[in-house]
């Protein structure tokens, strides 16, 4: 149950950082979606560590390998099983760390709930496992994008960008922020000018042995009004537990979020009025969900992200024995997980909104 | 499985607004937990409408009914089905609402995914589901007071308070601030220089006919470690799909939440050291929480909620046929929900908090 | 989870045979299906009890109260809520047993697992909880019968009969039984003459104090191919699944069932061939599953089920204290329960067939 | 979710027959058990094709790869995900069937499905699934053997074995049946005369190229009483969900099964009787269930399977253009499925005991 998320169409996955491999399978997936390991790999290959100055040298092929579920490059409807191999585990690096409980890092809560802990690399709680996250991101955006009803309208869009580290806000152009441009930036931010603050940020942050925290914005655009199931399937809902089950995420707001708090009613609710003869609102602090169901207006959020919690500073801490000892971090990582996060959070977006939409065929009884 | 939520405490629930009752079924419940009606009437006395000037003038008993699950005064661990009738339903209210869309309501919504609507209060929209959702989490309080465990310890308890509306923020003081205490609160404010402020604030903007939004701030305290479930159902994953599913929240955070992006990893680290032979961490940024599981210390968190959606002004708006018209709100409704929301919170912290101790005793072969 | 049957379409039920009240829960129905109190309430009236010789003498009025999800005679696509009260519970009866276990009973089993017991009446291991079934198939039934695509095609039919009590055997005619005409009945039996002779059979036994059980055999015919969710979801899987939740049951079969251990395949392999341009099977031995999905063929099922293990006859047994004891059964109860059972099991066809038509539209790219 | 079974104790399995590997996730495992790869490999060396002249020739190492969830010996807690490749899949022996869909095959229902098939070796529907089961099952089997309440009283055993091929009968010893001594025969049957009988019909029927079904008993001893969740989660529903998910399976039936209906109740019912201080029934025609939960005695049921729908015979059957024509078979495979069906049900009787155990642990509020 907890490494399964979704209701029509599921995910489950496995693997620890270190052991021989991860992977998952995706269930409900309809069948006669068109898809090539390459568009997974695609996905993958902008998770990926080691690309660029700023994450951890860690150099993982992350080659997928479909199992089953796709036979002549199409779904059959069945279960899609994949795998992703761990090659590059250094977990030596981990050695020091088996009796010891990094501070702000799962060791010690693991501990204390298995008893019994694969230490190396974090294990079950490293960031690895986002790898199955973002290959089944890739085959339920496919779902989405080849479902016939969607294919009749404007093609759904998402787009997920860096939008601040540490103290550095980016102030990106209004016109809507296209997915491939922000993966044309090393850093993920579609403001080329915070951009290179960021960059010099994180080198001088990294050079300290610290590290940086910030906030991931993403919107979904073109989405049919009625996803979301009241009362406890909220389309906020379920999208808030995917995107708190990624390490290191500490918020999520969703229109004018946390912000609503300074202003009036008055000030803030969606007028309807009619556009080319399609309902909209006029303006859209509702971030797109009233009543946990989409009205057909751009989705918004924000996601917190803390600061790594791997630091190269002597940290106090304690070991398995519970004796006080002091700390300084071996093993790769990032000093600045959003960049990488961005795949990720844009992954569950696509799964979230192939599950409404699998859902929302079920809805009315004219449909049925 | 959209008005069902828990892994093995699970509550579904129904009920319109203006139907004829509203009520639900715990399944899942153990065996053996002394219940009475009492305990559940006191818990939603403290949501019920019309207590004050500053909530709805909608006078409901809301009475519950134990219909199932409890004999003699404990529960059997058979379902639990009890119901609420609607009293004070005055649907007349809402007949000019009929077929007109209310802005920043989920009457669109609704209308557009399920093509038949009750729009009489608001139908299954309307916050009267969460009475619900209170009388479940008062029985979810008495499975962890009185569950073994738990007992040879401290009790968990849990404080739900209002901390900003408007932009008036609330300076509680530092020592632990007890539900009780809050519910003595008419505004569930435990800082009552500020709750003064509050009160007029939100008189003022009654007045007005207009409408607040805020902050609602929580904590668990004396949680024993080790729950929650990774990788999907992590102690913040549930507690965020819970909270998120009520009404007019937009923001959820724990720990330092969105506050984290402005500091580095040095700085808000959370030392492991020992104390009294427990182990604790030096700072509590963390919120409680490590890789989705609890670390023993205290849980925070924050709520953000938009302004009531409903008020006085004329509002731009459509109708069924999709024309153009003005609307003024008529019907009874509250100018700022936080202070009857926090019961709502609260009942939600005991539900997830119960689920997740079951779950617990699952966790480890020695235990089974 | 143990109280909810079903993926899509759900049921959630509570309720002892003694408390206030047994009701349910229907998540998942689509909404714009015409639905009435008095549909529920006539399949409700062909389980009630009380209404010929062979019955219990328990008269309930079994009177359904839709609470919630239906509005203007149209289910609304939220959760329904119903409730039936218990009025002619004569707990007296049972004040003997409270100590007591009743052989073949679950009285013990209850006891030894939740070590709190409602006695009376059975408690939820009574029949009387079959109520809520009876509710909820009647609503499944109407959304089978309501859909679209059945519209367009010849109406799904399902047809479930008592075929033999005791050793009598009933050998209805080949022609496609009707439900109607079973209802007429009043021992739901096809057979006109093979019912004189159960009746005689269940009137001598009742005067001896004993009991019977018998096989309910049931189809469905007008089933579109492509029904059922491999592996674990096959649509025998649900089925069974469901009918042995009824109490007594001790053996599903369907096609050929256990008699196909005495043939060879070359006998019993069911050849394609085309009429009028439909797939059919020459033969159906299978009974219209064939991988755990329908091919469009009538599905064949028997269910078994033992006697009535309430019986007049002085047993030996034990009570709570582990005394070892003579019991004499008090209490109104059926000396066979295979005529009310029909009802059940017809219900829970109706269930199982439209959570599967639900799952069904997901089940391709160019159904979304 | 179609392609999960269980409540706390997951398993999801994916894989076709010749794709490129088969596999599954355990999820729920609770942490601390002692699992090595040759447990796993002895269980799946049992199913293993190609061990006799009686089984198809397809020859599968069968070897599995844990790749996660098993640490320096011991589960995890977290996901145990494993993969068995396909190696001897002789796709092209297929090729004729691509366009043809075989008699009680599930050929034509998963083209009418899902449009797009794997018609190699069956696809999804073919037998190889159930590697995976067995493999779980190898893991479920530690979970009850190594949880600490058994480890206190006997430990729970499960026999399955071949009761009856074709009309041959077995008429095995009355003292227990040991599953080892099962294994130890060819034809998983214990009585060593009728399996000679045995051997001969289906080596008779092989070379007329036809085929057998038959019946698999089995048993559960030494069970816990109190193991079942009412009113859906009846132990005998979850096992007949279970079983009737194994291709060939027609009919499933416990304790007395369909031999109750030629019974009175006096003659049937199960006194209670105290033996050397344990509650015990003087017969046990129940099968060791009432009311869905387990009183402690053994559990018995039967499970009928048709004949291998695979034949040599020419057959009457339509292409995927809805032509008719004649096939005559290809492909490899059993005579006579239920020798290697014995260890598949196997496996269920232990994830279904595992989960049933898991779940008894949150019944009481006194055990959690």
């Amino acid at each position: 149950m907890s490494n399964t998320i979704g209701t029509l169409l599921k995910i489950t996955t496995f693997g620890e950082s270190h052991g021989r491999a991860i992977g998952g399978i995706i269930d409900g997936c309809p069948a006669g979606v068109i898809i090539t390991e390459d568009t997974i790999q695609e996905a993958l290959q902008r998770r990926k560590p080691g690309q660029s100055d700023y994450t951890t040298t860690r150099k993982e092929d992350d080659k997928v390998e479909l199992l089953s579920g796709v036979y002549e490059g199409k779904t059959l409807g069945t279960a899609i099983g994949f795998v992703i191999q761990n090659l590059d585990a250094h977990s030596g690096d981990y050695d020091l760390l088996k009796e010891v409980y990094r501070p702000s890092h799962a060791d010690y809560t693991y501990d204390v709930k298995y008893g019994h802990r694969d230490y190396r690399g974090g294990g079950r709680s490293s960031a690895r496992a986002t790898a199955c996250v973002v290959a089944a991101g890739a085959i339920a955006k496919q779902v989405v994008l080849q479902c016939t009803r969607q294919i009749k309208f404007t093609a759904p869009e998402v787009a997920v960008w860096v939008n601040q580290i540490g103290n550095l806000k980016a102030n990106p152009a209004s016109a809507p922020i296209y997915q491939e441009d922000v993966y044309a930036s090393t850093l993920r931010c579609p403001d080329e000018k915070a951009e290179h603050a960021m960059a010099d940020l994180i080198k001088e942050v990294k050079a300290k042995g610290d590290s940086l925290g910030g906030i991931i914005r993403g919107e979904f655009r073109n989405i049919e009004a009625g996803l979301g199931e009241p009362l406890f399937n909220k389309f906020q809902s379920a999208l808030a537990q995917a995107i708190f089950s990624i390490n290191a995420v500490h918020g999520f707001e969703y229109g004018l979020g946390f912000e609503y708090a300074n202003h009036y009613g008055s000030e803030v609710n969606d007028a309807f009025v009619m556009e080319d003869e399609r309902v909209v609102t006029k303006t859209n602090y509702s971030g797109g969900i009233q009543g946990g169901i989409t009205n057909g207006m751009t989705i918004t959020f924000n996601v917190a992200f803390k600061p790594t919690a791997t630091i190269g500073a002597k940290q106090q801490t304690i070991n398995a024995a519970h004796e006080e000892l002091e700390l300084k971090a071996t093993g790769r990582h990032d000093a600045c997980v959003l960049p990488r996060a961005v795949s990720i959070v844009e992954a569950f977006c696509w799964l979230v909104l192939a599950d409404f939409i699998l859902l929302r065929r079920t809805n009315r009884v004219e449909d049925i």
